[in-house]
C-alpha cells in the first residue's frame, strides 16, 4: 500500500508532507508524527488545498490508531483534527467518512486505513477527468495564463485547472503558460512556478498588472482558474486577482474556463452576491512574508483592504469544467448547474 | 534664498536630499557634496521623478561652482550629470538651460544659481496649474484610486495626479484614497502610502489585483494617474498596471483621468503603438528588494517578464488635464492636442 502524490506520501504506514512553506527555496519532507502534529502542519499553512488537506487527515487518522487505544481516542482524534480549518469543507467530509466507517466496525485499523486510502484514490481520479475534459478546450500552440495554485500542491492529484494545463503538455501540445504572481499570498510566484518547471512546462511568471499588456499584444489564448465556491447561476468565488483577469480576458476577448470538482458547487447559494468574503491579516498587504521572514515596505500603519477572494460574475465565464463535463455559458444561464443536484 | 519641497530642500546654499530608498521606514536627509555625489544618488534610486532630478541637478550644478574653478570644469560637471539618467528627458532640459547660461555669461555663480532656482519655481507652478485644473473633477465624498507614485515625491512641487487629489483634501473637500502598491517596485506602497500620510489625506492601501472588488462595490468614482509619454492621439505610457486599472475603470464606468505637463506630450509620435516600452531586471518580479535587503520567493531561474511601462489606448480615457486645461475624451480625438504644437 504506498500512494505518491506530489505534496503527499504515503509508504510502510508512514505519511510524508512536503513543506510548501519551503518552497521554492527547498524541497523538504516532513515525516507526520501522529494527529496533533499534522494539525500544526496545518495550521502552519505547510500543507494547503481544501482536497489535499482532507486526504492528509484521513491518512494521518488512520495511522495514527494503535491496538492499545480505546473507541474514544479515535473520536477525540477526529474531533480535534477536524477543527484544525473551519472553512474547509473536504476536511469537515473526509474526518465524516472516516467517523462512518469507525461506527460501522469500531476500531478496526485496517478498515479505517482503506477508507483514507479511497478518500486518497477518489480525489485523484476526480482531478483526472477533470484534467481530461478542461484539457480537450486547450489546442497545440496556445498560450494560457493562470492564477493562484490549482495543481499537484493543492490535491492529491494533478489538481483543477492548473491540472489541465499540465494534462495538455503531458499530452504533446506545445504550450506557454503565464504565471499570475497572485498577490498578497503569491501562490503562483511560489507554488506554481515551482510546479509548472517540476512538470517540465515552459512558463513565465509576471506580476499580476502585466496581464493585460501581454493580452493587448494577443500572446494569450486561455486563462484558466480554479473555484472556491460556485452559485448555482454560475457566478464564483476564487483567490482575488480572478475577477480583474476575467474583466482583462473579456476586454480582449480571451477565452476564460473555470475548473472545479462539483463539490465546489453550493446548492444553497443562488448568486455570486450571497457568497460571503472573507478579509485577511493586513501585514499580508503592508509586505510579505515567507521562509525568508516578515518583511513590512509600507507605512506601519497604513489602513488596507485584503479580501481573500473576490467574486467573477458567470458572464465573464466562457465555461466551466465540472468533474468530467464541460458547460459552456449559455448552459450554466440555461440553469444546467442546477440539474446536477 | 530658500527653497523647501517635500523631497528637496535648499538652504545656505547647500542642497539636501531625501532618501526615497529609505522611506516609508526612514525619513534619512542626504547633504548633497557636489555633482559626483548627486550622480551616485541618482543611480541609486535615492532621488526619483523626472522632473525632481532634473531640478535637482541644475541647483548641485550651481553650488558645485567655486570661484577658483575653470569654465571647462563647469562643462565637464554638466556632461557628466547630463548622462547620469539617459532617458530623462527633464535632467537634459535643465542641464541644457544651465549650461545656455554659462554660454550667455560664463562661470557667473550667482546666475547660475538663479537659473536653477527658476527651474525649481517654474516646476513648483506647473504643479500648481494641473492641480487646480485637475482637482476641479473631484466632487467632496468622492473617493479615488491612484497607481504608482505621482506627488510630491517625483517633482519640486505637489506633483501631477497625486497633486490633484491632495489639492482636492487641502481645498476641503472629503475625499479618500485607494491606493495600488503597484508591483514590481512598490512605489505605491512605499512612496503614495507615505505622501498621503504625511498629507493627512485618509487612504487604503490594496494589491493591484484587487480594485476591480471595490469598482464592483462602487466604491470608487474616480481614478486618477500620471503618464510618462503621450502619443498625438491621445494614447499614454504609464506604469506597468495602468492599462489594467483603465480597464477595470472601463468595465465598471468609473471615470478615468490623467494628469500631466504638456511636455510629456511626444509631437512625434502619433499612436501608442509608436512608443517603446522598456523591459527591466527579472528579479524585480521574482521578489521584492528594498532598504531590508532582496528577497527572491520565485524559483530563481523563473523566466519572466517585466515591461515597465504599458500603453493605455484613449478610448479607455475620460479626461486628460495638461498643464492648466482640461481635456475630455472627444477633444482629444477631435485633435486638441496636436493644436498645443
Amino acid at each position: 500500500m504506498i500512494r505518491d502524490s506530489l505534496a503527499l506520501k504515503f509508504k510502510d504506514g508512514k505519511v510524508k508532507i512536503l513543506d510548501q512553506q519551503m518552497l521554492p527555496q527547498q524541497e523538504l519532507w516532513i515525516d507526520v508524527e501522529g494527529t496533533d502534529h499534522l494539525i500544526s502542519i496545518i495550521k502552519e499553512l505547510k500543507v494547503r488545498g481544501a482536497p489535499l488537506i482532507g486526504v492528509a487527515a484521513a491518512l494521518v487518522l488512520a495511522t495514527d490508531m494503535t491496538e492499545k487505544m480505546k473507541p474514544s481516542d479515535f473520536l477525540v482524534k477526529a474531533e480535534k483534527i477536524r477543527k484544525a480549518r473551519p472553512t474547509a469543507v473536504n476536511l469537515m467530509n473526509a474526518i465524516d467518512r472516516m467517523i462512518a466507517v469507525f461506527d460501522q466496525v469500531g476500531l478496526n485499523i485496517n478498515k479505517l486505513l482503506d477508507e483514507a486510502l479511497n478518500i486518497f484514490d477518489e480525489d485523484k481520479k476526480l482531478c483526472d477527468d477533470m484534467a481530461k475534459a478542461a484539457s480537450a478546450l486547450i489546442r497545440n500552440g496556445d498560450n494560457i495564463i493562470t492564477h493562484c495554485n490549482t495543481g499537484g500542491l493543492a490535491t492529491a492529484g494533478v489538481g483543477t485547472a492548473l491540472g489541465a494545463i499540465i494534462k495538455a503538455h503531458r499530452d504533446g501540445k506545445k504550450i506557454h503558460v503565464y504565471v499570475d504572481e497572485t498577490r498578497p499570498l503569491l501562490q503562483g510566484a511560489r507554488l506554481t512556478a515551482w510546479e509548472l518547471q517540476k512538470a517540465k512546462v515552459p512558463y513565465t511568471l509576471i506580476c499580476d498588472n502585466m496581464a493585460a499588456t501581454l493580452m493587448s499584444q494577443k500572446k494569450i489564448h486561455h486563462a484558466f482558474v480554479g473555484a472556491d465556491r460556485i452559485a448555482l447561476n454560475g457566478d464564483f468565488a476564487n483567490k482575488i486577482g480572478t475577477y480583474a483577469l476575467a474583466i482583462n480576458c473579456h476586454y480582449h476577448k480571451v477565452k476564460f474556463h473555470v475548473v472545479a470538482p462539483k463539490t465546489t458547487i453550493d446548492p444553497k447559494c443562488k448568486s455570486g452576491a450571497k457568497i460571503p468574503i472573507e478579509t485577511r491579516n493586513p501585514d499580508e498587504v503592508r509586505g510579505v512574508s515567507g521562509s525568508f521572514g516578515k518583511i513590512i515596505w509600507s507605512p506601519k500603519a497604513a489602513t488596507v483592504f485584503n479580501p481573500s477572494f473576490d467574486v467573477t460574475p458567470v458572464d465573464l465565464v466562457t465555461t466551466m469544467t465540472i468533474d468530467n463535463r464541460v458547460f459552456k455559458q449559455a448552459e450554466i444561464k440555461k440553469g444546467k448547474l442546477k440539474e446536477l443536484f
